[in-house]
């Protein structure tokens, strides 16, 4: 892959800043836990897996600087900080308690402020390097679902960009096209911050995957003309019932979706899957700035003065879904056994 | 009214430049059919009564500035181009058969070409005016529909700027805002040319009637919280079986309020409905630049060298429609019959 989503360095945490794509760019190197929670609150980097694996590298930069006193109060810090920068990806609380659950473990058990150190950065890392495989294996397990010469449609980017490489829904889609068997993906553009033009059809067309660019409005048109074969869309959360938490715009894919008689399916990593929350209607979803509705790269686009609405996610209810693919396999209905049943594998 | 979308005079045919809105609103003086043809192409004024009424202005500058051994090749010179402007709004046609078929009549009469001049630049004035007491009608027909303290989503702009006044979808909700009955406007941003962000917001804006602005992406995920009463869309052509070319969005939008058993009305003059057209499969879709999608405002949003798709409209089935609302009144399945029989009244 010719770009990376978030990379360690001992100077800090090197973040692309998606932002600037797909004019620019830019990396950012993110010297404490401070900034590395902007960065994500800002969106320079953006998606549920991605933002976990940040969340690590961030708690370790925090702690790199401390000193060994300080160690401890860091790792609290740290973790409160990351954890209360977006709301409705439950990644983000998984990597965290991950971390921070090994380290008080091993300061607790008296390991050296230097060796706690060097855990965070070697625990952020291998959340890194797992993320990766885990995407590979959703691609694997996956790409086999699509059709031959399969038209495509995803949403957002849950692709490498939202992860630590390879992507969840377009791992799923690079399986197909290595094996060959993807004609095309459509990518909607997803306002009001245009993931699917800025970042899904950079990623494509970083690696010479064919992605044809559509608005969101018109998908539905699209399906009702034969022109999409499935629907692969990522998550940020996954509801023990399999209700999922998605980018905005999601639901009215999945109810289209089933008008059509288009298969609709999720793929997310099992990190993803929060079997504290029972189902839909427990998730938070995060109310993000009317201004990111109403300015467009800095751009007014609505008359001053008008007020926009802007829920960053909606829900999906697991009835709308064919099936959730994850790194253990492929779960169809009823979605609380097969969720449930992946964890033990 | 603060503004005009469209208005006669001597010197040529004043257009308020909707490109512009909402941070200006300048006006252009077009001075013969062939820069009325491309304002049209180029969307300076767009919706399908106001082409239709803005075509009729065309013919009539251009007989105005012709020699009177000229004037019947100039009608034909003029008809020819202005129809040949945008294939999917009916109202074009139907304003250019008009104006051809009562001023060929006069010319076969042997009016005086000064005389057909002057006929051509009151039908046109007649139809402008015509198209207001139109859209007045249809909004008075319309608004009685609307619930008590109605929140109500309309996509695209089918208001005072889509017409020569008052609006269609926009004049249902003026006359339920003038009864009382209108909590608030949720105005779809309507990707890729923003009517709804641009014009919508600024128009209901000027008549002080409350709007907040969405994206396309989250009517769905609102209609499914129980935050939208009614859809009220205007249409470019509506087939004889009431099938309904609207918009691009428009179809997305009819599945998800069925879904959620929220009414789906059309508004739109007689004018609109093509009795020629049996269905909507026979009604062309503009096709449009890709550039429209990738660019915002001359603002690159996509990489380059990515493909859009571009359509500006689609077809709604009939069966997703709760009713049709005319200058002649409410219009139930079958349409067929009802269609019909508003044009016998």
């Amino acid at each position: 892959m010719s770009f990376f989503t978030m990379r360690w360095s001992d100077d800090g945490v090197l973040l692309l800043d998606q932002r600037a794509l797909p004019d620019q760019a830019p990396v950012l190197c993110l010297r404490n836990a401070e900034e590395v929670a902007r960065a994500i609150e800002d969106m320079v980097v953006r998606g549920a897996p991605a933002i976990g694996v940040t969340a690590a590298m961030g708690v370790a930069i925090e702690l790199a600087n401390a000193n060994d006193a300080d160690v401890p109060a860091a790792l609290e810090r740290a973790v409160k900080r990351l954890a209360a920068t977006r709301p409705t990806a439950v990644n983000l609380t998984w990597a965290l308690e991950r971390v921070q659950s090994e380290l008080s473990q091993a300061l607790r058990a008296g390991t050296s402020p230097s060796q706690v150190r060097e855990q965070a950065k070697q625990l952020a890392q291998q959340m890194h390097d797992e993320d990766v495989q885990v995407c590979q294996a959703i691609g694997d397990a996956g790409g086999p679902l699509l059709p031959d010469a399969a038209r495509v449609l995803t949403h957002c980017n849950a692709g490498a960009l939202a992860t630590a490489g390879y992507g969840t829904a377009l791992g799923v889609i690079r399986s197909a096209a290595r094996d060959g068997r993807l004609k095309h993906v459509l990518a909607s553009e997803t306002r009001p911050f245009l993931q699917g033009a800025r970042l899904t059809a950079w990623e494509l067309q970083q690696d010479a995957i064919p992605v044809q660019l559509v608005t969101d409005s018109m998908c539905g048109a699209l399906m009702r003309q034969g022109e999409i074969d499935a629907v692969v869309v990522g998550a940020d959360r996954i509801a023990a019932n399999g209700d999922v938490a998605n980018k905005i715009g999601t639901y009215s894919l999945a109810v289209l979706a089933e008008r059509h008689g288009i298969p609709f399916y999720v793929a997310a990593p099992l990190s993803t899957v929060d079997l504290r929350t029972p189902n839909g209607d427990s998730i938070p979803i995060e109310q993000r700035s009317s201004d990111e509705v109403v300015k467009l790269r800095g751009q007014r686009i609505a008359p001053e003065g008008v007020q926009a609405r802007h829920p960053a996610f909606d829900v999906t209810p697991a009835e709308l879904i064919t099936a959730i693919i994850t790194e253990k396999g492929v779960a169809r209905a009823p979605f609380e056994q097969a969720l449930a049943a992946q964890f033990e594998r």
